[in-house]
């Protein structure tokens, strides 16, 4: 039970100690492979970093990953400090003059920091996929039928069995607190409040007991699960999930490596202001995306499927299929959902739009009369609810949106994200159930 | 017969009288259910709203709509301001300067209004439709033939029966007085010199018996129909325009519910100046498109078209066709002409553009061996008379204009609508007809 | 023999007298007709007119044009201003760094007067057809062979059985005063010491017998022909032409009415100035284009080239053929080479680009076995060395340019055009003719 | 031995003396022929030209050209000054934030002279070729598998039996020294460090010898041919790299003529402020590119390969193919390797990019059964690890780069280009070796 007094004293590379949510730890080994890079943890040696770690990370997060024995126990408690949040401090529009995901974009781009937009907005590489996800739906036109009764129309879904209000649903994003103060626990009570599906992500900032706790009592979650070269580990984690009362597991695929997104690179660059003449700091100044990739396993492989499917009895969705021939693999591994996705264009700059490959995967399954095989989902690029028409109309039964939702999230909190769910994109999408064409 | 001292008196949102036209109504009751929202009514409680009313309105208004109840009776005549007109106000080009359609446009944002530009200028969404009406013509190209005697041409025609000088109609648009203070009477008397038909607006400024009362004796006129939900209320209109002696029945069928026209929303929003923190209002701020969609209704489907033509002699010409299947059940219904438009893009975006609709059009009806049953016209995008030549050459028997028109007569009035058919569409169809090619 | 000071005196609309390269006229009648509009005469009544006639019309324009009963006679002679050209008064770079074509027409905007540049520059509509001509060139690739032996190249061509030095002609362009002093002739000149052919054109500020003096002795020119509504007048030009010793007749065909050119309107409708209520003065106010136009029969036909084949020995050039059908009609009538031309966008826009008629051309000729009937040439948007070595690739036997020699001559005069005919262009045609693949 | 005062006494025209490397020549006569322009050597006439010299020639330049009459022998040594190098003196950010290629040619354009970047970045004409040989890579697609085992790969390839750690080799490119005073050298060495191969240019500013040099023991080049058109120095040059022990000879086969670069044709122009009425300075501004074209014979065929070949043991590569014929045509005559390339868009523009004919000369060899007959290599346009994997899997086995080494040796110098290899193409290509789909 050391004093903050006693922690000041450990200020250095070779003794750094730090304060975190009112405990102290010993992370002078720790730093060196923390991956984040060290200086981050250096620049804390000695203080209290509380607020700096709250904007990445969990709570439980030292409990999951730190040894016992860097545990120094409590210290004197401090409350936080509760100031104005960015959100609340930058003037905005009224949300009812918000009409669009656009609308959402701008704002959210003025309330940001510039590493939190930097980390939300960027792609790969030239973001050319990440540009051709939201215009491949614009270059695909609308045949509108006329003369159609659609005085009643009913936009809800059931995806493997779970209903929701709609065919969308909340994809898996990391770091929410870089957004809102209080992280993803705002969208699981806005998907509550409008009854569609968040899927809870691995690298969230709020611990999935925090957003397990925050649902309504018969909200719908799913669980993204990126696998750790550690399989025990992984293990672990589908079976507290599937205790937790998840309805489904999603399996990140597309992500043995993580994309170059040089401009969440450049600001993290910035901001720690590397000595003009290192070029050793490599492998270091790679953005808040490389720092949490070390927990994914690039040896991953369709026979890892088996014990993954061993050791839960919830239904699998397979997240980042990107051809035909891999979505006629799923169907064949006994897969019960995939979801088309190139992880918004943040993994293999140049590889084609979501939508696009939707029209070639449907046809694949079709081809394999696999066609019913399995539940098709997508996400990228999905901007307007003409968006989600299209791809319903082109077979997938429902779409994830990520960023629209961290932006309506970090400019206007909870009733951003669910005015965005009512006026954004519940649009157009009724015509889906209702035709009886003649 | 309240006097206007009296009608001040009630002047609160739970007792509301307005003067219009120098009558007194007591809205109280209506404000709540006003498609335009109650804010715009309960700013002129206890006063005159004339100048305001008359924006939007026709006269005969409040003796179609409101319940006789609520009528209060005339109050002191007071004759409105002859001031200078917005047209008058700002100074323009001499007309002859005016080369083409872009040039009335480009006038016509300096004098409407901000709103009034936004009504007349927006389309849904990205306004992608918007755009590709107008470019899809500029990817089609022409293919001239030379050493064809073209020193006489006739650009006359013939449209279910009635001559028209040009293969060329002013088609309906709504709300006529934002753009000019007489309302839509300005257009069909420039249709009665230049000899082509206009389409009467259901939604004019200006009533029926105004439009019909400011026609030539031989001038043509269509009145074109959005079904009520109250048929009845349908069918007396039906009838009345019958009477009146217009030479046909255009049911607009492409709006069972208003496109979201963002343009038009924000001006509305911003007029309004509402709340910074109500989220309620969502249903209110939806510009001038939105408030006169409740007239309009979404059930309307082709068995409706029975009992319309069972009420009528006149022939039917159905507006919003937009793929060649819904064409060949027109004519299968036995309607006599159509009309291929996405509402000049204000309704579903990412619609096709009209032309292109077109092709497919003449193919199914081929096709189905229905070529000559019916006629075909098309609006969207027609700013050229090259526009006009190739729509003609690809089919089409007339072509539909509308925001020129609304831009000529919100910039020039009579003479600027005169000077548009004449000299900015007048100019390339003349081979329409003469061609004998060897 | 009127003195200056007696045509002073008939200085109103009613009573016009002008002088003209010191000779007096009555233009009180001819001013009503004047294609160019009265107002350019009125301001000129009792004046001496020469500079601004001479911008425009080559000096035996009233022989051949104004009755002789207003003829009024010789009157003091007074020698032209030698003042500096607008050329020389503007600061020009030395013409070795000018690279390109597009450098010339870089210098000739600012040289030109904005007249002058309109009237150049200008194409109809909304110039689509004017960009394209050039674009279709830049979408046709490459496809070089290597190790091939061109140490020696030959760019000698013949063309109707004259030798040219390039594959080039300079095309007819009209009034040649406003981009340079001597007008045409210049161009004459520079053919003569580079060995090409020139074009002369109808409408040249120059007349053909100054066109024809200029030239060298073996120098060869075609003669361009706009058929005049009156036969006999044509005559006697063919005749005069065939006397003068030009090697073949070009007939234009893809005027019958002129295109609109708005850019030369907007520019002639600010130097006029006019009433901002007059809507009567349309007609006038077309420009430098349309006040030539009424020289030309919409009538022409097919069967009219039989009367002008019969009147002359020339061989015959169809200069405006748009489609292979017409080739094909033209090959079949005898003719002995057909130019593919758009009128360099002047006429109607969004006609094809020349270069992609004429690959319909060759194939059609083809396909009716007439592809050794006629020469083909074609003009349109040739600005680089490689548009000509396309041009050639794909069945042309050579390449008229128009506006690159305006541009050249405008801004550097003679050894301007020279100079383009030298490096601009004989650069990457080297190919054509020594090209002996394994 | 002549003095340097000696040396200042011959200043003009007619008497040319020259100082270079502390030795004296009379170049008189040479300076007529010069390839750069006698304007630069008269600038130095009775003066010392090392330093403006050695930016374009390697020291031993004279030795090799200069006719031994005109060396007048050594005169006093002066050392160089150790001036602080532009790259040095212009602040450029830390090398670890540069994250591609095109971070390093925005530096590249800041520190490079003027007259060195548009050496280096200009291609011919409009520059279409240089802009589609990168646009072609963004417009092929994707489509990446997924559960993949990716946890080991292997990016290395053998070359003409010579192993490279990547499927990268420095392609050649011309006068180093205006990027790095120590030329072409600097890209030996970090070659070396990464175990790639160089290929040596004709044109470098180092010599052979240096270059050779400068390498590791058993580092591998290649060694670039302009044939003469003097053979016997050509057969010289051959012998003395083989005997130097370069792998290869890399004939360049698609520079008859060199291509008009007028970006840096129109530096060198300004540089020499020519007299502004000069007209017959023309052959002589045509920039560093054409000033070198002298040394290269136009009439190269494929019948000389033979006696090439027949001088050399060494492996022949032949840099320049840009159809599947000519492919074929290279394949048939033993050809070990083949670059497709359009001389990095400085050739003839509008040729198709590299990666475009690189699909047709896979198809051309499979369907002449020469598959296997030749490696086939490419360079032109690749700026991203995509572009490179793109290359491979349409059938190269390598790629060569240009401007992207001069960028990063002109901005940060060895340690500049070693980071390029490194981070900014070692990035994505993993995957090429390691794919085993199901």
């Amino acid at each position: 039970m050391p004093s903050r007094n006693e922690v000041e004293l450990h200020n250095s590379h070779k003794d750094c100690w730090v304060v975190i949510h009112n405990k102290a730890y010993n992370l002078t080994e720790f730093a060196k492979e923390h991956p984040g890079g060290s200086k981050i943890i250096y620049k804390f040696a000695g203080k209290d970093a509380t607020n700096e770690f709250s904007k990445f990370h969990p709570p439980d997060m030292m409990d999951r990953f730190l040894k016992k024995e860097f545990h120094l126990g409590s210290t004197e408690t401090i409350q936080p400090n509760s100031c104005k949040t960015r959100m609340e401090a930058i003037p905005r529009p009224p949300l009812s003059s918000i009409l669009n995901t656009f609308d959402f974009e701008s704002i959210a781009k003025e309330v940001l920091s510039p590493d939190a937009w930097a980390y939300y907005s960027s792609g790969s590489g030239d973001e050319i996929t990440l540009q051709e996800n939201h215009q491949a739906f614009n270059r695909i036109f609308m045949k509108p039928r006329v003369l159609v009764n659609v005085k009643k129309v009913d936009t809800s879904v059931e995806l493997l069995g779970t209903a929701s209000a709609l065919p969308i649903y909340i994809t898996a994003t990391a770091l929410g607190k870089l957004g809102h103060p209080e992280g993803e626990v705002v969208l699981t009570r806005a998907a509550g409040t409008r009854g569609i599906i968040q899927m809870i992500p691995t690298l969230a900032s709020c611990s999935i007991d925090e957003m397990v706790a925050a649902k309504l009592p018969q909200q719908a979650q799913w669980f993204q699960l990126y696998v750790n070269p550690n399989r025990n580990l992984t293990i672990d984690i589908i079976q507290k999930a599937e205790k937790l009362g998840v309805k489904a597991l999603v399996v990140t695929i597309d992500a043995p490596q993580l994309g170059r997104r040089e401009k969440d690179m450049r600001v993290k660059f910035e901001n720690d202001a590397p000595d003009v003449q290192a070029t050793e700091s490599l492998s270091r100044n790679e953005g808040a995306a490389r720092a949490i990739a070390h927990f994914i396993d690039p040896s991953l492989s369709w026979d890892d499927l088996k014990w993954i499917k061993a050791c839960s009895n919830l239904p699998l969705i397979l997240k980042g299929i990107q051809c035909g021939e891999d979505a006629v693999l799923a169907a064949q591994a006994g897969i019960e959902a995939i979801i088309i996705s190139n992880h918004g264009g943040r993994q293999l700059d140049t590889s084609r739009s979501a939508v696009e490959v939707l029209q070639e995967v449907t046809q694949a399954l079709k081809h394999s009369k696999l066609e019913n095989a399995l539940e098709i989902y997508i996400d990228g690029g999905i901007r307007r609810g003409t968006d989600i028409f299209k791809a319903l109309a082109l077979g997938a039964k429902a779409v994830g949106l990520g960023r629209p939702f961290l932006y309506a999230m970090s400019s206007y909190g909870q009733r951003g994200v669910e005015h965005l769910i009512v006026i954004g994109l519940n649009d157009r999408i009724y015509c889906a159930k209702s035709l009886k064409l003649p």
